[in-house]
């Protein structure tokens, strides 16, 4: 088993032996280095108060500080030089810091150890992935405001199975996700409000004998207070588990919507034309234009909640406190957020690019006798009769109309009382589907202003 | 391929042919009868919402509550015939309802359906989990609360990669859980915040033409409002899989000290004794006792994290509105919350019962030269050496001590001085693992007076 | 947070103390009643051969192996009395079969324990899973086939990103779910014979010192031979995630078929019919034929992935030989499997029941310039332009149809010419979707006579 | 909500618009590029075949082939420039063709399309995956049969819910992971063949009009046969579902295994020792080893698992036939290949340097009446009680034995004939656990010629 080219795969990725193996497994700089600006912020907010408390003299907490901010411009300027053999970014910048400053390098580690700064810079960095969701879910909700506002009143079937069950609006259906990326927001903020506590000064495990002032690298920071337990702060991956959470159910959110911009882009739909900045043509189909954006949202949710699962599984089981395992936790983290704002973003893009086909879906919307239940309903209203009663009749009615190839509007008053004798002309006033949307008025529902009303009130509170 | 009883087996599961087949894909009552009070008491609230905006009579609705009322006594003595002809919960009671008072019955459903029934449903059903998953995690801080004041200075190995670092505290360490178990209340409290708001009319999709009051059936059903749109308010599991996340992730924090249980129960730790409540013997080996609870526990965070991947899966790329897919949401929650209850109320009863083993803790605690990193930061903090600096004499004294035999705080000043001349007496203040634990007065640390500080700021927090 | 009525529901749940939260925990009857059958056939096996081996006298051999099938008739008739007291199946059916006759039963458990019992009438069980999975996949290849067969060469729009790209034929698409479940079928054999190795004999891990013979009960159970390694036998579950791995997969391919078949039913493609008995229709809109039975399949990949995810993270990280987690490895198979099971039928029936509408599948299949690739391969074919040249010229003739409003075919040699002066009227040949799709000769490809090749294949593979 | 540095992060994201965003949402070449080498092997099978069926000059294929090599070397020489522009592997490969021979190039793409084109380079990637999997194993195995053919009659403690339970052999452990691994290893196999199927030719998805020979370019890329539906052929996905699948279980068994070598690893177990090359170190104490690669591959499974759940997230109710979502099948599987192989290896190298402590192994062994069920076993052997009894018989002795503060062989005959008078001085012969073990002559039990059949079992499969 196994062929020559395998074999030298094989061979060639192992060759170097078990060192090489060990180095590969066990070094994070390949990707921790995403962490830089994070790491450097604690470390400066570290050496402050040491001075302040006094385990470091001032000087030497100056000259730290200023060379920390020379080994962030040559990170950010791409000239910094990164060592695999020292494995993660935390020692990477440490020694770069020692070339730079020499001995009080050495002093930075002091009352703090790895343990509770990788916590430290994984949480500032969520905390950072974070706030960039909160704009990005804002940012889609302002484009699908407008869309709403735009089709307050413009009708489409409403469905349930994909089957068309009563007529709603364009702004309707955009205020549903309106809602359901506004419970995203919510999420991210609770999870932001949870997460905001500094681990920094935990050290290994146990805390230090330092005179630390945790409370005061935590204002620095910007974390609302310090962490209560250092055993805890090191071994906690929460934070990353309750934003890859929250980022989980906002791309399911997404890829609902983009199944339903897939559907609605196809020739048998028709409901929305894709700009070609989010679609891709064929050079030979030029009319042919595929939903590539949308389908690519739409897959977005295996990856975020794969990462979900993946860290899941990686801290299923663990001891206390810190165990290697947990350094698989920034990889899944790195992806998903990556994937989950270049989603946001793409759907916006789409959102505000998109046309609602409003012809199409108003053919659509009057179609399949989709005002039935007003009917039912307005038996029941005026006639009184009971509702179960009111379906029966209605039923009588749709199959007549169905036998006479026509909508329910197109019965005559003769029609309707030929089921039901107390039916009166009035009737027709809930048919058709302008009417049908303009009646359902109650809170929440889709009569244009109703949605209209729900926009204003998104606005104000989007500020 | 297939034997005779596997033939036997799939005829008989599937003889009766396609209308059984059917049936048993389609009807629900097996499972959302677990919701019948939930169902009663949103008919109740919408009875008398019908009649208080004049929808109903009076007698109709009085009527009809208190046929409700009938038909869940019925259901909660046992006495209450279940149909699966008649599919769900919902149709289940008002077919007995309209047995019960005849016609008014066929009013009840006016202005709502099924898919806003539902919703309600089980958005009280899960309300109720929540809160049940707050007394458990309460009663389960408690129970940590007390075995980490008993605690609070015992001393025991702390752990990273599960060899001995630092000396801790048994209540430090019990402590941490307290931690993680409140960031767990914090997430079931916020998720209740959430959800609550009521489907209740939204009706199939559109809302309704009738004059209901939504904000009526909010208030009476402890809502905190109604939901804003109803096409959202019907297509929406967001509270399912938020519950779910939750669950996971306490079910992660539960199978980490379940872990930890295990370990400490081997021969090898001897760290706590379990009672024989929570563990199981053998027959054959009187002095084997099996932490069966504790590895239940452990394994508890696979069906509930696996119920979160099983419905996230159902709701990707579902277009709006209501999908039958949807009816999948039950079990899975259903199966999670009856687990997270059971595994919280036996890790509570294992803390209340297990006994720490204080004096293996202690001896545990000063093996492996556990206190090496109190004497580098008496280095640094006594001689002004650098961290590093101060980790590298460390590092010989250690291998001093291992040559001769001894633990750090058996080397004679001598011995010290022969690797720095500058150590002095006082070093020995240092080693051992009281004073290491004691020594750790940093905000969150292990020393026993931060440890009784949080115990006691958690005391009040609870009331 | 929590009211009176959740209080008592917690309250009311563990009311009874520790011990009944550790009944409720451990015991598995519950559940692993299901296994009764496998339980009693392995039970008989091994007290054969404890006679074949004098390890027990043959009078106590046969009142075993008569006793164990009166307790088996009593499971099947309903009449035995299983208690949570005895925890499990296997101490159920002995406990009776003590009752039943008496010292000898005793006898039965040498030799073997529990752990290797369950291990067995698990695989057992899961084994018998594996062939009614093989026959329900092999009842639905049929149904397809019927369908492939009547309809190979109706022509229909293949799709990709949902948008129509090349006509293709009902046949050939029924076809592609043919070859799906026909990787089932494998993945199950495969399941099946790597499975197959009889852990009976194992013991509690070691092995035994009676002189036991392993290979006879093997045998007598169906088993290829016994498993090789005590220690593995007892704590390994592939053969459970194996099976749970499979049925993902199928369940996925259900997931895609029931996806087309509701998109393929919504009132915008109308391209097939499903049959009242697989769908539910609505008492007021008697058109509406909602596809319930096609949606919940799509759903099942949800709960039968969800219990592949909860026992491979049950299995994470669990030390040798048995641990109590293990336990939670039933409830998961069971479901998965029944839902499975459930899945394949309704498939099988819904196939059987649904009718293609073959004038809605040729117009859409007509729609969209879907020939334009045909007419580009035959510039390619017959005028010998690299296939590149070819597209754009192609797309110069779209636009000029999609410019005069007709399709391709309705274009006039004239108006070839125009765009590229060497098209001969030849070139009329391979327009039309009859033409297309009768063109497709490769290998595999959507001409009726490969799809009519491919469907003889199948049905003399399947016999 | 989001500060400056956030907005920033947000806006340099996608400050570019919505261009910027589609490109870097819908390109793959960033990935797809590690699949150029069978991308161009591909390609140049296809154009040998073109020029065989006389589709393509001899010369025009000769000219691709040997500018496809001019390519690969580029590529492997890491001087091609790869252009995000155009998108993907397969229009890099054949831009730069262009420009290498011109107007040939643009034939190469004759009876194909980038559907089939990309099942085909992703089949070949995730075949060799396969092999590189199987190679790695086996060196595991290998390693694996060293350590147990030294440690065949090595006696060690056999743990069941981690409490000693019979003493087994360390030989005998260690095959239970040569069992798990030799799964694998079939697993991935079975794989192998299933998916050894040649898509391309399947074009588009419907095949293709030119008279392509797929059987030929099967052949000549190592498949057994073409696939044999074209629509199947573009949208399967089966074959990396299969091997995330394999590779899920695999990582699960290398889980279990890490975690032991954790476990044994700490301070109160010490039954191995791992080379300094597989752990890490502390400046500060000499004497700590951390097991962090034994971590890392424990976390393995959540990264492996979860692309699992990812892609299988994916594919959830994808119609026919292609999809975008598609695209997002090889980062998962990359990811997932990377790690397992870096498992495997890692794995194998620490278990090529462990040393098991022969005599710590001993002692734990002969804790904890590890003994008593031989004990139980003799008295049902020779004195012929019922199984039941003689537990009870062997309980009363061990607590005696509790008592006494002495292990079983340590009582004396009068001990053992005051609880039963039937027992003789033989009884001593199965006392102590080298007895134990060898007594274990079951087939697959602990007794070290069982277990050194089964090492020369394995040598001889391997070859």
């Amino acid at each position: 088993m196994g062929n020559d080219s395998s074999n030298q795969m094989w061979g060639g990725r192992f060759s170097a032996g078990p060192d090489a193996i060990m180095e590969a497994i066990n070094a994070s700089i390949g990707f921790d280095r995403r962490m830089a600006a994070q790491d450097i912020a604690g470390s400066r907010a570290h050496a402050a108060m040491l001075a302040a408390t006094g385990i470091l003299s001032d000087s030497d907490a100056e000259a730290i500080r200023k060379g920390l901010l020379t080994v962030l411009s040559e990170i950010e300027g791409g000239t910094f030089q990164f060592s695999t053999a020292l494995e993660d970014i935390h020692m990477n910048v440490e020694a770069r810091l020692k070339d730079l400053i020499g001995e009080p390098a050495g002093r930075l580690h002091t009352g703090r150890s790895r343990n509770d700064q990788v916590a430290t810079d994984f949480k500032l960095w969520v905390r950072d992935q974070i706030d960039a969701a909160l704009q990005g879910l804002e940012a889609l909700i302002r484009a699908l405001l407008v869309q709403a506002g735009a089709g307050a009143d413009w009708v489409m079937p409403g469905f349930t199975h994909l089957q068309t069950a009563q007529p709603v609006t364009w702004g309707h259906h955009m205020m549903a996700y309106v809602e359901m990326f506004g419970r995203d927001l919510g999420r991210f903020r609770d999870a932001r409000a949870r997460m905001n506590e500094s681990p920094l000064g935990a050290a290994a495990l146990a805390g230090t004998s330092f005179p630390i002032d945790r409370h005061m690298t935590a204002t620095e920071l910007g974390f609302d207070r310090p962490a209560a337990n250092s055993l805890d702060a090191v071994s906690d991956r929460d934070f990353a588990l309750e934003f890859l959470a929250a980022a989980s159910i906002c791309a399911m959110h997404l890829s609902r919507f983009a199944e339903e911009l897939v559907i609605w882009s196809s020739a048998q739909f028709r409901f929305v034309t894709l700009s070609d900045r989010f679609s891709t043509g064929s050079s030979i189909m030029p009319q042919k234009k595929n939903p590539d954006a949308a389908e690519l949202i739409r897959a977005k949710i295996g990856r975020i909640f794969g990462a979900n699962v993946a860290l899941m599984t990686v801290m299923k089981g663990l001891p206390l406190a810190y165990s290697k395992d947990m350094q698989e936790d920034k990889e899944q983290v790195f992806d998903a957020a990556d994937n989950l704002m270049l989603a946001l973003a793409a759907m916006e893009g789409m959102v505000r690019d998109m046309s609602a086909n409003r012809d199409s879906l108003a053919v659509a919307a009057g179609s399949g006798f989709s005002t039935a239940t007003d009917l039912a309903d307005w038996l029941v209203r005026v006639l009184n009769m009971p509702f179960r009663d009111a379906h029966h009749v209605t039923g009588t009615l749709v199959a007549l109309a169905e036998k006479k190839g026509c909508d329910l509007p197109d019965l005559t008053l003769d029609d309707m009382q030929s089921v039901h004798s107390a039916i009166t002309g009035d009737v027709f006033g809930v048919l058709g589907v302008e009417n049908s949307v303009a009646s359902r008025t109650s809170y929440g529902g889709t009569a244009p202003d109703q949605v209209r009303a729900q926009i204003a009130r998104w606005k104000e509170v989007l500020g």
